[in-house]
């Protein structure tokens, strides 16, 4: 294992991975060492090159706390987030559809009762959610918990501010013995991803823009049945075919309804798969 | 861009590069994009993968400092550094070959005295280090800068000591009107990369060691000649065959000689490459 080249270096990382004990540690790692090394032999990358990839890389990580993920974000925006979630949630038609998890959700979502107000003082105008969590034939899912994240009508997530020292906007509740659920929150709103970290360099340095679409997400989790990671997304709004981070089902937009004493509603029904 | 699958994300994510003002990174992104989304289909990644991943690259970068760089330990011990290094300097025969930078370089060395000892204090035998600065035609190169670090006798750079205020092993010399250059130093030990990081993590769920032969980093540089990154590895480590990070060139293998009155020494002469 002397005088290794561009061409020979890659076979020598490739036999040290000969005593993985983990056979699918072992086939990932292969494939990933021989991605990463033709990637760069195509490019011919240069040494000013990768050392500015692992000052990004180290940026990016630095840049992650307790509040903010670096890395889920940039999964995000370059589609591997929405890649992973495609490919492992194939379901039957008439399944709520899955996507991306994003950035912002954060363990310890206070706990609240069927009907009550999860803005808990987020700004925005009043919004009514309703829904029922169902099975493939319509049977209703009792108790099943649904946890909500979403942005105020700043387009700020609860986490996002840096004094605030309770959740708004985020909570957990559960589903009734018929299945339904409802909550009020405010409007979602389109919103830009973060900018003032290395993911927001790239986007400036392709020229690409920040927005996702105004959206709801949702983590629902019900006993023999898979966990749905979702969003429910704002019909009209301009940036649906231009989500930065690619996660727009058409099944999951929905209606946000203005009602004439004020504020709005939105109905969402889930549709859960069953394990296995 | 509504309803992308686990096929037709990556095209949408490579339109977005249509604005990259700088067509090398576009090129280079380009490639990156393409080579991960195709890993991650080739492997079926798994979204507790993904999420592992991230992780992984939180930790490598959380792991970084002032003085100390886990993602280019990472680049190292996954070839990629070396790969880098092979392809961007291809040199005419004669010339001293270049291997890796490693992770353990910082500013501000001290500078020395020709003749000085750069040891500084660190443990280890006493060793004379001598030789040429030269160009292909065996003329003296006067005036280059030749910058040392290398591991003490327990195997440990001086930055690895986290209450150490003054650098050890660790220099900054010229070479003089005839190219020569002379510096007194330890002897080099073979060392185990840091493993108390993800990267020793990634070591050992692949089973593999953490050594690297006994070596002293040099960064030579000249006006008018490419600057010189590179090593003079020990002969007779056991570990030649098998550097943790790839870099091992027969050609700079050299004999450290032990001394009848105590101590070693070593000769090396290093002829660099002219600009252009």
């Amino acid at each position: 294992m002397r005088n290794l080249d561009e061409q020979t270096v890659t076979q020598a990382v490739l036999d040290l991975l000969a005593g993985t004990p983990d056979p699918r540690l072992k086939f990932i790692l292969t494939s990933l060492i021989t991605h990463l090394h033709d990637f760069a032999r195509d490019v011919k990358l240069t040494e000013a090159e990768l050392r500015a990839g692992i000052s990004f890389l180290t940026q990016t990580g630095q840049k992650c706390d307790d509040k903010r993920q670096e890395f889920i974000l940039l999964s995000d925006v370059l589609g591997l987030s929405m890649l992973t979630v495609a490919m492992n949630n194939r379901k039957p038609r008439g399944c709520t559809e899955s996507t991306v998890f994003g950035p912002f959700h954060v363990e310890g979502a206070p706990e609240y009762a069927n009907g009550a107000d999860i803005a808990n003082g987020a700004i925005g105008e009043p919004c009514l959610v309703r829904g029922t969590v169902k099975d493939l034939h319509g049977a209703p899912i009792a108790g099943a918990e649904l946890e909500v994240w979403q942005a105020d009508a700043t387009g700020n997530y609860d986490v996002q501010y840096p004094n605030l020292e309770t959740h708004q906007g985020r909570g957990v509740l559960r589903s009734q013995a018929d299945g339904s659920f409802e909550f009020r929150t405010v409007v979602a709103v389109a919103y830009p991803i973060p900018a003032d970290g290395p993911v927001g360099d790239l986007l400036r340095a392709t020229a690409r823009h920040p927005w996702r679409p105004a959206h709801l997400h949702f983590m629902i989790k019900a006993k023999n049945y898979q966990t749905l990671v979702t969003h429910v997304f704002r019909n009209g709004d301009q940036y649906l075919d231009s989500d930065a981070v690619f996660g727009v089902r058409q099944t999951l937009v929905a209606d946000w309804v203005k009602q004439p004493e004020g504020g709005y509603t939105l109905n969402y029904d889930f549709v859960l798969n069953p394990v296995g």
